[in-house]
């Protein structure tokens, strides 16, 4: 290219603020993860999933009064139409669940009451539906493929009981209801993500919130963003099958050159702050269900690369451990980073939107010297 | 955000240099635009879209033998799984286009025969597919919706001839195929537009072809993007039944302080080099028509723009026009833009995998300064 006044970036963006945000803090040295400026520590130890979107969407924590409303409102959204539990019925059993996610949000956008709205307040009633609806199409999507009967939901409970009843079958305790409030609250948001900044990137055309979140599904599918914690857990599981050592597995990992998932993070140069109530989640939840090998698996891996490699844990390494622990399959480990992950993206949406302006960045040429000539294909 | 080394890039990455690429040589200051440095006007003068795709995929011109091959490959995928077919009956009738042919793409990784692979060869496989199948979608469900029979696929015809046929019902003139076909061309790719930047940013993750191509359909869906040209012709029409002078209803959406669309592009700071084609080519199909009275308004509005703003026409104002009169619908020519466009998208997730690295830039934290407190709900 050439012409204008241009600035070159680093590959993959690193360290470039592409833009201004009021949702999420993040200090990479110092391990701080902050949204709306409250530490995440504060958060995963007081607050609850839906006290968190409602942070996320309006910019506070909600009052009594606000948060019995978006209790309600997720309660009253919770219901899936026909038309898409027909849709859900007709997909191939061996389709991946993350392609399903993006298929059935992008589906929901012909059903959506506000479809051709995208003013603020059309906005935020899709996310709370959106929130609302995703967590729905994992589990019953999960019910259809297993040949089991889709689970009611159940309008009394928290959003995270409630999925774990639609996907489980049975009502959770408050040990693994708390839990999984706690890893969605952790999962919400972080800031220019890829899947983030995928979501802004689509909104930023004046698009909607639906293809927004559809492509922040199909960029969190990938195993560098969403899918390293179902690489962690495989990984558990062909230790466990194989009755090697932790850490002699991982060795013979590394002596192949092979990545191990789960550790290092291009933000944090410290520990992950939200690795530290994963890592503490992921011990609780083995010995409250006296499985307890997964996390010692774990914590054994997580002491050996930290010694030997100076990489710290990050928020998907603990969360493999914790998911399986609370009856989700490995490969929905991603559909339910998705589950928690739709409330800081339809947040960023929304921002985008107050104050948008097109993303559209250039590339450098490196191609075939300009001008090139057309040849005729007979004399090619 | 704090901690380390950034960069602060212009809203919207304005300017900023965020990839290499071999694919796309732009020179906004002197308006030319060339695929792997072959000059447009020598490709829409002289090539088809099969030989286009040919030099976007795979970096040159078709030798005879390849480019039998590539047509071949693109009739042979010239076919619609009935299971498509049945979701394409079961879509609303008031959905918008751009939100099916989403979601139908979306729903193809299913039944893609390589589904679960993401190497070079696959996705050049999953390139001719996509640009095959989106071209019927586009034709079927407009077909569908106007409770017209699906026409089928003719597979002895090029691409263009192929849609316009599938979309119509008749065979097209070689006037209007060739009209077609070199709107294809020069649609095929504009570097890191919207669209396709989403689409790398997707891929990049490593998630897949169709994860990539979703995102980007969304993101051409919004108005600041693949919607302009909709726009003209809404005008155009206004201007028609409303009996106005197109240069006075101009100024009257001037005097309002509305936005004309199609003129002015944030890289182009000369004529758009794909606006002098359509410029020509809503001339010739109008007098081929008969129906002069969509380019001389489009022709007096652009010289009213020009004379008054200094304002070049883009890509987007005579698209307007010349689709129309190839028989396209107005809500079908960011669709038609898609027809052309998966293409330039393919080539680039191709690219990116090549040589991949997560795009994760940063945001620069403008929100309530950490830290705050979490404050229980009784004292808030």
């Amino acid at each position: 290219m050439s012409g204008l006044s241009t600035t070159h970036a680093p590959k993959g963006l690193e360290g470039v603020v592409a833009t201004t945000s009021s949702i999420c803090y993040i200090d990479g040295e110092q391990g701080v993860l902050a949204y709306r400026g409250i530490d995440i520590h504060e958060l995963a130890d007081n607050s609850t999933f839906e006290e968190t979107c409602h942070l996320l969407w309006y910019g506070k924590l909600p009052s009594r009064e606000e948060l019995r409303e978006l209790r309600d409102r997720f309660a009253e959204e919770r219901k899936l139409d026909a038309s898409i539990l027909h849709r859900l019925h007709l997909v191939p059993k061996h389709a991946l669940p993350m392609d399903v996610l993006r298929t059935m949000v992008s589906t929901l956008s012909f059903f959506d009451p506000e479809e051709k709205s995208n003013d603020r307040q059309a906005n935020v009633h899709k996310a709370i539906r959106l929130t609302s609806q995703i967590a729905m199409i994992v589990a019953a999507y999960d019910r259809i493929r297993k040949g089991k009967p889709i689970v009611e939901p159940d309008r009394s409970l928290s959003h995270a009981a409630n999925f774990l009843l639609m996907l489980n079958g049975t009502y959770p305790s408050s040990t693994a209801e708390r839990a999984l409030d706690i890893a969605l609250i952790l999962h919400a948001d972080h800031e220019l993500n890829a899947s983030t900044f995928a979501a802004r990137i689509t909104a930023a055309t004046l698009s909607d919130m639906h293809s927004a979140v559809t492509s922040a599904i199909g960029t969190l599918k990938g195993p560098l963003h969403g899918g390293a914690n179902e690489a962690v857990f495989r990984i558990l599981e062909a230790i466990d099958s194989s009755g090697a050592d932790p850490v002699e597995y991982i060795k013979g990992m590394l002596a192949q050159k092979r990545k191990i998932p789960g550790f290092g993070h291009r933000v944090y140069h410290t520990e992950d702050p939200r690795a530290t109530h994963l890592r503490q989640m992921s011990r609780d939840l083995g010995t409250s269900s006296g499985q307890t090998k997964w996390f010692e698996f774990s914590r054994a891996i997580e002491e050996f690369i930290m010694a030997d490699k100076k990489l710290n844990a990050n928020v998907d390494f603990y969360s493999a451990s914790t998911y399986h622990t609370l009856g989700i399959d490995v490969d929905l480990f991603t559909p339910v980073f998705a589950v928690s992950r739709i409330s800081g993206w339809t947040a960023h949406v929304i921002e985008q939107l107050d104050d948008n302006r097109l993303i559209r960045p250039r590339a450098d040429y490196i191609g075939p010297p300009y001008p090139q000539h057309y040849v005729p294909v007979d004399k090619r």
